[in-house]
């Protein structure tokens, strides 16, 4: 079945700005209530004040979110349809352009014993720059398979990208790494007939990892996760939208790429996507403003640092209405609830600020207010279009 | 399109009660309030006090739902996709083990006028040891058709359960019962070719009941619903669960047996059920606790014998908290308002409890109070995702 929103946008003279609050959502346990509830956020409950709340599930009841599915939820694609695999969003991660047809691995750098088992699945979690100089050895000795360009990325600690770029590769293959100490590596092997040639040029470059790592406490690579580019509709696209995306992990720059946002990855903080934000006002309809500080202190569970987190990207929000925007729109792509240390299945509260978008009573920004919103409780896939209409930016269904 | 649940079930050291309180769901149409709001229920008060609330339209707005089918969709099964077969439930509820293939039908005892018109449809509502006396005097004449087996099972009164067991035989036949007095009884009919011989074996089988049934005041049989088993999959697989179903008609362990679950039919009230629950706890992971009284009261009109059923199963509360479940729910399959004697379509409340669940502010548990709750208002078939989360046994959907 064709999808609704993209049949009914229509082009406006408006603007949207997207506060992304990674992990905003969270639960009550104590009298505390959740990080957003006691959080002083005088700017977040002038827009609830003035605009209209809901609570969206960002899946389906019970089902936590990846930042991924998380993501895509919010821009409006349905995240059972669509999938951001794993290689994408690792690739997203440490800013690789990956390109249709190429296949690429999560890495962790490890250790094997005299007899090739594993000792340690992460090899002491190495420094970030003795994985950067392990990569620089590992490329330049390898002469890689024909037909195949390799690439092999410093992410952190023991952590990297592998990418396999070439004609005819396929990402079917086991995952070479058994998760667990005392086993030996698996060799690369394919699930499908298409992939056999795939593992055995993977088996080739691994055989030269071997060698190239003799006599370093990281002496070999562990592969999971292979993946693909998907194809995704683009957002500009889908939605009549020159749209820009700005965040300081290149996780997440690489997202809004991967969907054909311009993006601008940040050094810095929230006053630096402040100045990204102004820089890229006049040539933009839609602008994905993220932040991350709320999710990493929910994994932390660190209640007090995600209530700061929420505190900061409360106070620029001034900033960003001096913009006039015609839609505001403030939400988080899952809950990351500190008491669960983790990301989690709660509805994320969200509220809509403009002209069109009107008032519903409700008076602050928070869970408990949001779930008496005028939007009530939706599904994560219907923000987007909530954040349409309110720029004008959906014609009438049907006559 | 593959089911998201099962997909993303993950085993744990978890486990989960399922308070099923039939036909909890009310109505307001009076100063009272629903049965559920009239009760004294500080326990489940105290439940929703400690947790978070929600209502669930059991199907869809406006569509009430039969026992079969709530049942289903609060264990998880979209009901509009799984369907559990009258003949099931009829087995079900006489405890018939029905094997796939076996057509089974309801089955009245009526009253023939000498032109073989039907006078009464229930032969007097003859007592339950005069329909036992019959059915056995029908099974030791019977000659059964080349290649079946007949089983005549009573149910209750005027009620029982004809099942018949063999190669290739169909369900696809008419009803034998014109619901209506003054017409004869409608002969064996196939709706479809494959049904043809089913019919005549059938209509062989009913030549010899009225034989049989001479000079009874219930002289022959009524038959509806024909039926077969369905394929369901079974919800331990499923959601990889030691389940436990305890009740006390033979219908809804029936339902549970069908799904898979171990059950215990209990004799006596909710204390033998509780029994049966703590027998049961150490070797098992869920729990179904099902509560019957309070649909028969709604079915009866009685508001108040509603009100002291929902009292009675309140008060075991606390003894089914002391056995430390991880997480506790509490809903109906459907709503019984007594106002309306009958199954209704109304939203029914849930609750649900436990150290991952969070809380939402809810003071009390009753239709009005859940509808503010922080679940808002979901599907039936979504509330089991809730109780697999608040258990940790669902993983991250999506990179």
């Amino acid at each position: 079945m064709t999808e609704l929103l993209p049949r009914l946008v229509t082009e406006a003279p408006t603007k949207i700005v997207l506060i992304l609050i990674d992990g905003l959502g969270g639960v009550r346990t104590d009298e505390r209530g959740s990080e957003l509830h006691a959080a002083r956020t005088p700017n977040m409950d002038r827009v609830a004040r003035e605009g209209s709340s809901g609570l969206h599930t960002v899946i389906a009841p019970g089902v936590t979110s990846g930042s991924g599915a998380g993501h895509l939820a919010v821009f409006g694609y349905d995240p059972l349809v669509y999938e951001l695999g794993r290689g994408a969003l690792s690739a997203a991660g440490v800013g690789f352009p990956l390109k249709p047809g190429d296949v690429a691995a999560r890495v962790n750098f490890c250790t094997l014993d005299a007899n090739g088992v594993i000792a340690d699945r992460r090899a002491g979690r190495i420094p970030t720059d003795e994985n950067a100089r392990l990569c620089v050895k590992i490329l330049s000795d390898l002469v890689p398979p024909a037909g195949v360009e390799v690439f092999l990325e410093t992410e952190r600690e023991h952590r990297a990208l592998l990418v396999l770029r070439g004609e005819g590769l396929s990402p079917y293959l086991l995952d070479t790494d058994p998760q667990v100490t005392g086993l030996p590596p698996r060799p690369p092997t394919a699930t499908v007939p298409e992939a056999v040639e795939t593992a055995a040029r993977l088996s080739d470059i691994l055989a030269q990892v071997a060698v190239a790592l003799q006599g370093e406490k990281a002496n070999f690579l562990l592969l999971r996760g292979f993946d693909t580019l998907r194809e995704l509709p683009l957002f500009p696209a889908r939605y009549q939208l020159r749209a820009q995306g700005i965040a300081i992990y290149p996780m997440y720059t690489g997202i809004a790429r991967i969907l054909g946002m311009d993006v601008t990855t940040v050094v810095g903080g929230v006053t630096e996507e402040l100045d990204a934000l102004r820089d890229s006002w006049a040539d933009h309809d839609f602008f994905y403003f993220h932040h991350k500080k709320a999710d990493s202190a929910g994994e932390d569970g660190d209640f007090d640092r995600k209530v700061v987190a929420i505190e900061e990207i409360d106070a620029v929000i001034p900033d960003i209405a001096a913009l006039n925007p015609d839609v505001i729109c403030i939400t988080g792509d899952h809950a990351t609830p500190s008491q669960l240390r983790s990301h989690s299945w709660h509805p994320v509260p969200f509220v809509l600020w403009g002209q069109r978008v009107g008032v519903d009573g409700v008076e602050v920004f928070d869970e408990e207010a949001a779930r008496a919103g005028g939007y009530g409780s939706i599904l994560g896939k219907d923000v987007m279009g909530l954040m349409l209409a309110g720029a004008a930016r959906l014609i009438k269904y049907g006559a």
